[in-house]
């Protein structure tokens, strides 16, 4: 479905949207546990709402393919994910609340260390603490001398991690990584991907050299790491394109930063469950569309750890019902990946997603598991294709066609 | 998913692949017998390993589209059938392991008996001995004098088949059958499909009018008959695609040859099953990826012969322990397209797909024919999808996106 399409389908309404979002909630099955992670844990209440719901499987991106946080986000809210492919470098801007504009070019910064080779010792430099980071970012901004018009600005994010924005006229973001992305080797050299970007190429080969030598004195942060290198450009809106206001409920800056980039306000703090569902609760009554995002299941994933991973999706079915006391006219649960505690990482798995509305089509699911769904009403699909259902079950959208 | 996408995302890997392919296996019920040939199957081996797989159905090409094994293999191994759909002169070039150059355009011929009145009587010559073939294409050769700058080629296959190939500057494949494809009737007039094809067409209606005065005093290959005229462009191999190295192990000539397009090493000979399946251990350390081809499914099927083909399935279930013990690091058994014995042809009919390995997400499905896969975890999808699901399931492809 085409985004033009869909916005001139659009009908005023009321309705409010929720979508609850267990980052990294699918996973496979592994040995001992008896099945997969949602297949394990004990969630009475989301079985229970998947009894009167329409099921099915999401594919986050396309099958086989293992999303960034990016494009599975882009992907959930219905921005096609290879059309909206964002660097690393604006999630993080935006996951610190950066002001980008249209002129800039921003990469992600790992300060790392470097022996007297210049090989890559340490890629995180020890993971310097946010105090130094900051001190050596202004280091930086006050020794940086480039030889253009072009203003470049530093900003620490946490740890060793910061970001590089070059802002000027005529600059390009099809810059390659310097970060070698492993260690005992040098950086790489910036380069460019395309003709059009040998300025700005040879102007952050200009900014890795002065900083490498700005840096020399440092123990540990004496050298920068570029990766993700990316134009930004304004993003068309939750707003414009489905006429919702919506609000961002997240605890972790990149989510803040994703949402933030789709036109979503953005809920200054928060950083427990609890407190997540208080404030869906709190703000209820002033937007149409919310976000609430939930870390733990993937981060437990990435641990590898399987029962943590389970109580975390325990810990969310316990409150599952102060979300359906506020009866949304459409409810969603769901993932934007796999992060199977088996794997440690992010992967290509097809998830569960459920909708509960007054108009929702009920399928014979009644468990919210990856084996179960694929038995539901919504099949298997590319996540991008959910937020169309959505509408519709909100009663935004009004026939195609004569 | 965009091939040069999946290129971008490859990460090195020594995992191993392998792909059982039995053609023409999916089926459709059959009265008297109970259901499909894979439903009446004992394929106790199959079974056990479908019980812990993620399986579904593979569309060969496109809903109701019946595929030739051009298509139905090219699919498999990833390639856009409607971008890559080659020729049938081309597909017979490959199977004698013709060597052709940029420069040729290819025809299939089929030698054939025409009467007095120049009305095709036997469209395959009472599908004369090799021999025959082989003398009458020297025949040709040593009296074939077209009027161009333009190399005539004309290779024997087997019993009545051969290729044309004409070698030159400019030409172009877009020259319509001359093949009746039925009896009683004169053979059609070469014609260009496109005006920049008239100079390859003219040269075509030389070469069958020569040919046939040459073959005039021949008792049954008295002409020729032209079919599936393609210009020979190279095909991006599976090393540039998937960088995998791989080996094809195929009884029959066709598929040898599809393999070759797709730049697999092919192995020399082998005549039966049980060959086939000691190819794979024997070569199991050298390659990364296997395609295993089972012929007699097919033939069997276009037989109409129902139990042929289910002792065939059986066949092959013997042998799957022995591809188990291997330990591949991703296993696929499947078909390319349906032969349904009741139709005694290719159909458009989807067919079961099973993918195995350790990170595969495990369905309900416990049986592997068309009826139970469609309980399974891969859904229904085009066959063109498999390889990015393998490839990920081989750990070869990284992360999309930040």
């Amino acid at each position: 479905m085409e985004p033009k399409l869909l916005t001139d389908l659009l009908i005023p309404a009321t309705t409010k949207i929720v979508f609850i979002i267990m980052d990294g909630v699918g996973g496979i099955q592994m040995e001992g546990k008896g099945g997969t992670e949602l297949q394990v844990a004990r969630k009475p209440n989301l079985d229970q709402l998947a009894e009167i719901s329409s099921c099915g499987l999401l594919d986050p991106v396309s099958p086989g393919i293992t999303p960034g946080s990016g494009p599975s986000h882009f992907a959930l809210f219905g921005y096609d994910p290879f059309q909206f492919n964002i660097g690393r470098g604006i999630l993080e801007a935006t996951g610190i609340d950066f002001p980008l504009t249209e002129k800039d070019v921003v990469a992600r910064v790992n300060f790392a260390t470097i022996d007297q080779d210049g090989k890559v010792t340490d890629r995180r430099a020890g993971r310097i603490s946010n105090e130094t980071n900051a001190r050596v970012c202004r280091k930086l901004k006050e020794s940086l001398r480039l030889n253009r018009e072009v203003e470049v600005i530093v900003e620490p994010v946490k740890e060793h991690r910061a970001i590089l924005v070059l802002r000027g006229e005529g600059l390009r973001g099809e810059v390659e990584d310097t970060d070698p992305e492993q260690e005992g080797v040098p950086p790489l050299e910036p380069k460019a991907s395309i003709p059009e970007a040998r300025g700005t190429a040879d102007l952050v080969r200009d900014f890795v050299t002065q900083s490498r030598k700005i840096l020399a004195d440092e123990s540990k942060a004496n050298m920068v790491l570029l990766r993700g290198f990316a134009k930004y450009s304004r993003y068309p809106t939750m707003k414009e394109r489905y006429g919702l206001n919506s609000l961002a409920i997240a605890s972790y800056p990149m989510y803040r930063g994703i949402s933030r980039l789709v036109g979503m306000t953005v809920l200054a703090s928060v950083s427990s469950l609890e407190e997540e569902f208080k404030a869906l609760a709190a703000h209820f009554a002033d937007y149409d569309f919310f976000f609430l995002h939930i870390k733990q299941t993937d981060s437990r994933g990435e641990d590898g750890n399987f029962d943590g991973k389970v109580a975390v999706i325990e810990e969310v079915d316990r409150f599952l019902p102060q979300v359906r006391v506020l009866r949304p006219d459409v409810l969603v649960v769901t993932g934007d990946h796999a992060t199977p505690a088996k794997m440690r990482s992010h992967s290509w798995h097809p998830f569960p997603v459920l909708l509960h509305s007054p108009y929702c089509l009920i399928d014979p699911v009644k468990k919210f598991d990856e084996v179960n769904c694929i038995g539901g009403l919504l099949g298997k699909m590319p996540s991008v294709q959910l937020m169309p259902l959505v509408l519709a079950h909100a009663g935004r959208l009004g026939k195609f066609g004569a």
